[in-house]
């Protein structure tokens, strides 16, 4: 069997949703894709960047489910290199932020395939300022503290109850799934008072968000009906802004 | 005093030093700018893609002295864009991560000039990222805690003690002021052994990244000489590249 011997893979942030949130970097690399393999969160504008010829493969996950193991989209990386040369392989946000990019760099890489990394604007950072939130705040946050809310094996995260104790801005990525446990961690380390939102689709004309504190923001987002994926912001930076549902229009002011 | 009718302020994250790794956004906003307010993290080969005839005024610090307060700033950005229309405040990296642009932003807003937030490349993913250590990775990393090393007052963060003793992948951002006494919180908190890493210029052709652990990467990184500003990684990521001085070029595998 031949291989291309163009075989390479670029692994790209795609950023939290708004398709001109993409790199120059990304952007060039998609635009000489041979091959891109995408994920639900990366944008399906982007999609039209790379060269018509080139193969688009969707490895996300439907309805919540995946419809890929995360071995075989590994296994399908370097395949697709091998077959046809450049392969970008899309990723929601930043590839290395709870995304299992390095997972697929590194069976790249042991398969002698070469992986790049191209960074992309994360959620955790973007999302909440789009809403008008800054993770860091003088003399309200010194820190940010970045939390999935489940582990590999579905249960929460243990670094979520040590991050509601801390004096961290705690942003919870792919938090949807278990919103009550997750604010019962911060209302169990005395904290009902907190500050805290709940922001949908962070960067596009749909976005929502739900300001309020630990002690009534699920009763407010129940009422507005948000769905996942979602991010949560707890800290004293989400009282920055204090509508209590606010479209974000991103470029409003002009 | 007549005002300049299209006056705004576009708040844009240049990213971590590799003029590619803004975002089309940023570029975008860039292109169009009547003047742009710049600081010594901002890449100067952006600067060359405003117009020509935009202003190119910088207000960052000079051999680690600020020029300007941030009060200047502030007032410098607010007249600037009523004197001469769309001012774009360059900052490097993201500017709500430690970027005090969320001060910018609300002295521009109370002053009646519309202003836009447009997310950066925060050094403290990237960074990491092209050294080769994912800040989060499976069964190695479930959470990214961010820290400044010092506060306003140059007093060392308080929450950097607590980021010490718990289980996320720390990153401290300008960090070099004071590595000693940083390092020595880690070591305090029984995690002599922990991995660490100390990068420098990280998206850059002369980026270097120094590798160790807490008990002797402070000597492994006085050998190699790196000054600052320079991000330091804690967490068991910092391993996963094990080369003690690696020279990290973008591209080097294509």
């Amino acid at each position: 069997m031949s291989f291309n011997p163009n075989a390479r893979i670029s692994l790209v942030g795609a950023g939290p949703g708004d398709p001109e949130l993409i790199t120059l970097k990304g952007l060039r690399a998609l635009q000489t894709a041979d091959a891109v393999l995408y994920d639900a969160l990366a944008s399906k504008a982007l999609l039209s960047e790379a060269p018509r010829e080139s193969a688009r493969i969707f490895v996300g996950k439907r309805k919540g489910h995946k419809t890929w193991s995360q071995d075989a989209i590994n296994v399908l990386l370097v395949e697709t290199a091998r077959q046809r040369g450049h392969v970008v392989r899309l990723k929601g946000g930043d590839p290395f932020v709870f995304g299992r990019g390095y997972e697929e760099m590194e069976f790249a890489q042991k398969n002698g395939i070469p992986a790049q990394y191209i960074p992309g604007i994360s959620s955790a950072v973007a999302v909440p300022g789009l809403a008008g939130i800054p993770v860091t705040h003088r003399n309200l946050s010194r820190s940010c503290w970045i939390v999935t809310a489940t582990c590999s094996d579905g249960s929460l995260s243990a670094d979520l109850r040590q991050a509601a104790a801390s004096d961290a801005t705690v942003v919870v990525l792919m938090g949807w799934s278990k919103p009550p446990e997750i604010i019962a961690l911060f209302a169990a380390a005395g904290k009902s008072a907190l500050p805290a939102a709940v922001l949908q689709n962070g960067s596009l004309p749909e976005s929502r968000a739900v300001y309020g504190r630990v002690e009534d923001i699920l009763q407010k987002t129940g009422r507005m009906g948000i769905g996942s994926p979602a991010v949560l912001v707890f800290g004293p930076v989400a009282a920055l802004r204090e509508n209590e549902l606010h479209r974000i229009v991103q470029s409003a002011n002009f």
